[in-house]
């Protein structure tokens, strides 16, 4: 039987931390939760928010005597913060992240902790396009991954005690090694946002097609793209900074892949385009069949009934 | 005022006819409902679900004495249909359609209707990732837009009977030249569905990231894709053979943005990635306000509460 946590630290209070604070409530942990975020506003935020018992100025005192340490910042800020908490850190802590990228974030970790520091990297599957403290809410990780890439020097014990946290949030835990994490998310999430973001950025910037009629005219397939481009532009920034070499595979395919179908189109191969796409059904049955997404039409959305469109 | 429309007459029963018909209902229009399918399974499936009066065997006789025939078959489909119908039509009907092209469609229908019937082409920018007769309803067109595209020789009362009845169904209209339409079409729609399908059809055929997890982890941002992608596979190939120039075109600047973007993963630009982020977010924004999507997080999907991923 795994230990609860006594004390855990957030480090950053946006959407992933605010919404493990609500679920660690709802489990009802009664560890003390601490958190600190470098901008005043989030602080105050999460202050009035009440989803720490206490809010720091700096991060080394959020992180005192912290058992178990959360790093929810983007990606790119992870060097820097773990330089400044290092020497404040407890000596049996668990420490973890939630960041989308793995390689990059024990690159910029490993060579600031000591030995006694269990670092179990990290990343919840979970999210949505708002960010910040008020974004958050118990439910995110319900049914969804949480991926541990641990490495052979970790205490089998320490990883025991991270997934129970995990699941005790609501979410299914998978562990697997940083380099084949950062292939996997590249196919399922990075490519797919790069893609996304530019799928909007040309429809946005077309000469012969306005603004308003690309807005007006959006439900016909592009609105669902507007969804994951509207996620926040620093963690995205630093996730392709950061993941360069397994996105940039993953989007050399999708060209590949892209052309032949434009091809298909050119020369008029109306079967290859037809057996292309009743493939890619199947995959959203298997999809709604894992429970990952819901079977609603249209994603469950409800009607709008603004008049002023 | 617009007088309403006494014999409407479906010619194919699947996601739009059959929400056509709902809305009708709703609406309280009380014009005697014909239609017809190809397929017997879908003509008994109409009549089980009671969307016509009556249900033919064939076109022919599903269009005798309509004044409103709307084709709501595949774009590829559509010149047979006319074919067959042609000689059958009332004098005074108002033909129109609901495909996603209009240039292939008029060249489709144009040369097999007399002068006496007034074809203006139509399509409503509604839909789901479902197909056939028991996937429509009545709320589907609600606040979303119908394009019609009538040409110069139309009877301008005529377009305003069918702007009416759109209207009544739910819809805002707009008009404007089939051209155009097609290309706006291309971006909003045709593009984004053929990127969709290529990202899904590219996760699903990878060798070192398998299927499973490619379903379990598709929370992160692939999920989205997969809607669309699951849409219908021999409306969809229609509609890339028949609005080749303008996807293709679209495609091409897709194309030639994607590869900037990834030169500036490359080379590490994270300036011009994080002001490209922030460009796509304001986009979001506006379709929201415009009432064109949800503002709930994830597009107000259900948490899955199946515990079987």
């Amino acid at each position: 039987m795994s230990r609860d946590f006594e004390h855990v630290a957030l480090i950053g209070l946006g959407l992933i931390a605010s919404s493990i604070s609500h679920a660690m409530r709802r489990a009802g942990m009664k560890a003390r939760i601490t958190g600190h975020a470098r901008s005043i506003e989030t602080r105050d935020k999460a202050a009035d928010l009440g989803l720490c018992d206490q809010v720091f100025d700096t991060a080394s005192a959020a992180v005192a005597g912290a058992d178990l340490v959360i790093l929810a910042v983007p990606v790119g800020a992870m060097a820097t913060i773990v330089a400044e908490i290092a020497p404040h850190l407890r000596k049996d802590v668990i420490l973890t992240d939630v960041g989308s990228v793995k390689g990059a974030v024990i690159d910029a970790v490993a060579p600031h902790i000591s030995n006694d520091v269990e670092f179990i990297p990290g990343h919840p599957l979970a999210g949505t396009e708002y960010s910040g403290p008020e974004a958050g809410f118990a439910s995110l990780f319900d049914n969804r991954w949480c991926i541990l890439t641990p490495s052979g020097d970790n205490d089998p014990h320490a990883v025991t005690r991270l997934r129970d946290f995990w699941q005790a949030l609501g979410a299914n835990v998978d562990t697997m090694d940083a380099e084949h994490h950062d292939l996997v998310l590249a196919t399922t999430s990075h490519a797919p946002h790069l893609i996304a973001y530019t799928m909007v950025g040309v429809a946005d910037d077309l000469k012969r097609v306005t603004e308003t009629e690309v807005i007006n005219y959006s439900a016909a397939g592009f609105r669902d793209f507007t969804r994951i481009a509207a996620s926040d532009p620093t963690m995205w920034r630093d996730v392709f900074l950061n993941n360069k070499d397994a996105t940039l595979e993953i989007l050399g395919r999708f060209t590949e892949e892209l052309f032949a179908l434009q091809r298909a189109i050119r020369i008029g191969d109306g079967d290859h385009l037809h057996a292309y796409f009743t493939r890619t059904r199947a995959v959203r049955r298997s999809i709604i069949e894992a429970g990952q997404d819901t079977d609603i039409a249209n994603f469950g959305r409800g009607v709008q009934d603004t008049d002023d469109a």
